[in-house]
């Protein structure tokens, strides 16, 4: 650690064990291991060193964002380094003419998405977090969020990457180009990849024109199965959503506790629905109707602005929300769009079959749903009924055609169903994929493979 | 030889030297090596029987969809066994309610289209090729389109792969979800990875709604420029075309020659743009007024399908328009949106230093042009002068931040110029990874990358 010091410029690095262990977990309730220190990365050529002597020691590197991660993908591990990047905070690049941006990966995302909103553009990847993580996060994650059922997961808006390898080295990927196809995709790989392949220090990705008008509806439901054929009906009709979320009562309740939003003691579920299209109203209207052929119990449609940014706020405080209740154990489980019902339906079966509290939002449009097993605070660890209901819910949806993980990653948390999901083959190709860019293990190992 | 012919059904392996040679080429004027024989797969398993000889015998295997591709990817070898995949044409899953299509990889494109539209679906990536290329080839080389500005490449397509390795082992890659973040995306390393990574014999694609109406604008510019001019002003004003293609006077004359479509003599070039949105119809016009503020000469808005299929049917004529005018190195430079009059100044100013023809299309709301440089029937190659400008070009391309290659891939015929656009780190990771996938090298050895 000392050659460490002496080789970053002063005050880039941390070992104050009480400092250290704030930057040594994310949001799971995984408890870290004990961290040798933090690296406060202010430039390529802090990453660059910083690989460099970690490769020399064999050192174990943990890059980390903002830590808002649900997987455990930047929990630290006993003698690792935490390499933070959340103070490249610069937008480089900023071109309305070319739709993209240049970023460093420390960039919270909704400041980018701010900072094109000024030339009539957004960034459109926007998870619940995006006021709180980071770009190099969401792109080591391939985060999603609320607008992807339209815009897509981050990869889709991903064009090149800056990288520095486990040895040092810097690769670039991609280009700045709306497409290109020399060579395999790097730039692909490494999104997704929850930093075991290299540290990204530069993204370039793309931006979008930013919706003139948004019209959005919300619906209350009565069943929450109801809610579910409201979403396939909305898809089926082709109405293009921009967002397309639901809330179970769980998760409305504990929004109401602390937020006082009005619940009504009828209202199992609610669906959040918008429409960005030229027009977004006529949109609406159809998704309104929709949702009421298929038994809303209450729905209002609105084209202003201010009530939409509440609603969709509202959304967003789902997760803290349930963080009020206990710990929470966040499932991701995706299913074919079709297998909605039946998805939420398992969840509901397991919650009553092992007697454990599971509040679920989904972004319904995608298929892609957020069980949250909430447990006693002061726990190690969910206890053995949370860890069965989950099991259950995991298998359920790959039984169904779907994936473990829609968007957070597998970190450490989804490592024991991994082998359910990916055959050995696969299994074998990406360890083998690990050793050319890392053949020591020193970056995250252990992690999402 | 007798050994494969006897392990695969009878009927499977075709070694008549003409016949394998009509199996050896693709679209280029490439001329291809001498192959042992071509087997015409019918199935995973003839794949598999294939791949396993192959990997025991040391012999070079080279993947074929329909052999229109522009850069020698599909082009034999001398000693190889072209695997024809054209066969293997079963759509056997299309689910309207997933969204999802499960197609063999010799499924034609258009036929795919088609299939969907009868479920009010679409498949949205359309290389001009459409009526002749494979879903297959299209993976393999993550083929764009006239589509694509609005709906992506074949990458975004792409949900899930079936592939035999060289070895003949059988990978299972992605999934039949929208999102999903387990592991690394194989599926996205496939995609445009020219055959040497694997065999695809089964691809889970994504399908979306057919637009209900489509409005089209045709405008005739005065000079190249201009129309380029257009472009950038109808990205800009956030028009969203689900088509923007640009045809300069040499691309219109050999099609008028061919077809007699009434060409202007003062024209220089064409727009065609195209909106489905909801609000085609007021899309449209603000296009064609875009056209019209940027000195279009003439300019036709089309709100009837018939109209519009019959002018994008002109633009798809293009390239076999020009294959009537000798032979053909067709380049696929893409810049930069903004970059894009540069370029075209660029390609203008080689044409005539080097005193080569030079006609181009442009898929232009991506910023991706293809140049085609037309040279003598008969000759083995290009002569210098073809070559020269074509350098000329490539170059300008990257130094205007852009990529050797926008859909077509490197194949054969750009790997002289790989080294500009890849660094050193690049090209080691890129070797690394075909060794995972294929430490023997036998799939389309020298391709690619
Ligand atoms: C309230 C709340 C709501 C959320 N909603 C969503 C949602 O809607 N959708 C969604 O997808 N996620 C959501 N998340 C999860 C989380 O915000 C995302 O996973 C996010 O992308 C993590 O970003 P981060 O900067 O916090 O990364 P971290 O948590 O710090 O790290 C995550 C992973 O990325 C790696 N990493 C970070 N930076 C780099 C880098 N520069 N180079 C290489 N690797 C790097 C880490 O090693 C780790 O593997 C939510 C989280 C919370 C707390
Ligand atoms: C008139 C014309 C217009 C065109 N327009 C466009 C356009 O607009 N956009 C565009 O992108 N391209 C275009 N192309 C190029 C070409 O059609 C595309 O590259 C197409 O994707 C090739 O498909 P194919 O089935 O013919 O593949 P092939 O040419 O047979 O093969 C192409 C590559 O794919 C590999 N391959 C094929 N099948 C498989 C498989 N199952 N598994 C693994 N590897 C495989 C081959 O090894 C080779 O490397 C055009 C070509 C022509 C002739």
């Amino acid at each position: 650690m000392k050659e460490l010091i002496a080789a970053l410029p002063v005050g880039r690095v941390l070992t104050d064990p009480d400092v250290t262990e704030s930057y040594a977990r994310d949001r799971t309730f995984l408890r870290p291991g004990k961290a040798l220190g933090v690296v406060l990365a202010q430039s390529r050529d802090d990453v660059v060193t910083t690989m460099r002597w970690a490769t020399e020691h064999r050192v174990p590197v943990v890059p980390r964002g903002a830590g808002t991660g649900l997987a455990g993908a930047a929990t630290a591990m006993d003698g690792s380094v935490v390499l933070s990047l959340h103070r490249m905070t610069s937008i480089l690049d900023l071109s309305p003419d070319d739709e993209v941006a240049v970023v460093e990966p420390g960039v919270i995302t909704a400041d980018l998405d701010r900072a094109a909103r000024e030339h009539g553009l957004m960034y459109a990847p926007d998870p619940s977090s995006y006021e709180i993580s980071t770009i190099g996060g969401n792109l080591a994650t391939n985060a999603g969020g609320l607008r992807c059922v339209k815009y897509g997961v981050t990869r889709d808006s991903a064009l090149g990457l800056e990288v520095v390898l486990a040895d040092g080295r810097v690769l670039e990927t991609g280009r700045r180009t709306m497409k290109g196809v020399t060579g395999y995709d790097l730039t692909g790989l490494f999104v997704g990849s929850e930093g075991t392949l290299g540290v990204i220090t530069k993204a370039t990705v793309r931006l979008r024109r930013a919706p003139a008008e948004v019209a959005t509806v919300a619906a209350e439901f009565s069943s929450l199965r109801d809610a579910a054929a409201a979403v396939s009906a909305i898809t089926a009709a082709g109405c293009q959503p921009s967002l397309l979320e639901l809330m179970d009562r769980t998760t409305l309740k504990a929004i109401d506790d602390w937020k006082n939003i009005g619940l009504d003691p009828g209202t199992q579920a609610m669906l959040i629905a918008q429409s960005d299209a030229s027009d977004s109203q006529r949109a609406a209207a159809r998704m309104a109707e929709l949702c009421d052929a298929n038994g809303a119990s209450f729905t209002a449609l609105s084209g202003s602005p201010e009530e939409a940014a509440e609603l969709v706020g509202v959304r967003r405080l789902a997760y803290q929300a349930k963080e009020r209740l206990g710990q929470c154990l966040v499932e991701d489980v995706c299913v074919p769009r079709s297998a909605l019902p039946e998805m939420i339906s398992a969840v509901e079966a397991a919650a009553a079959r092992h007697d454990v509290m599971i509040a679920t939002v989904a972004h319904a449009g995608d298929g892609n749903l957020h069980p949250v097993f909430v447990f006693e605070r002061g726990l190690e660890e969910p206890p053995p009924q949370v860890w069965a209901a989950a099991d259950e819910v995991f298998r359920e949806a790959l039984a169904l055609g779907g994936t473990l993980t829609g968007e957070h990653g597998v970190g450490l948390l989804k490592r024991r169903w991994l082998a359910l999901e990916s055959g050995p083959v696969a299994t074998e190709i990406q360890h083998g994929i690990k050793r050319v860019f890392d053949p020591l293990n020193i970056l995250n190992p252990g992690k999402a493979i």
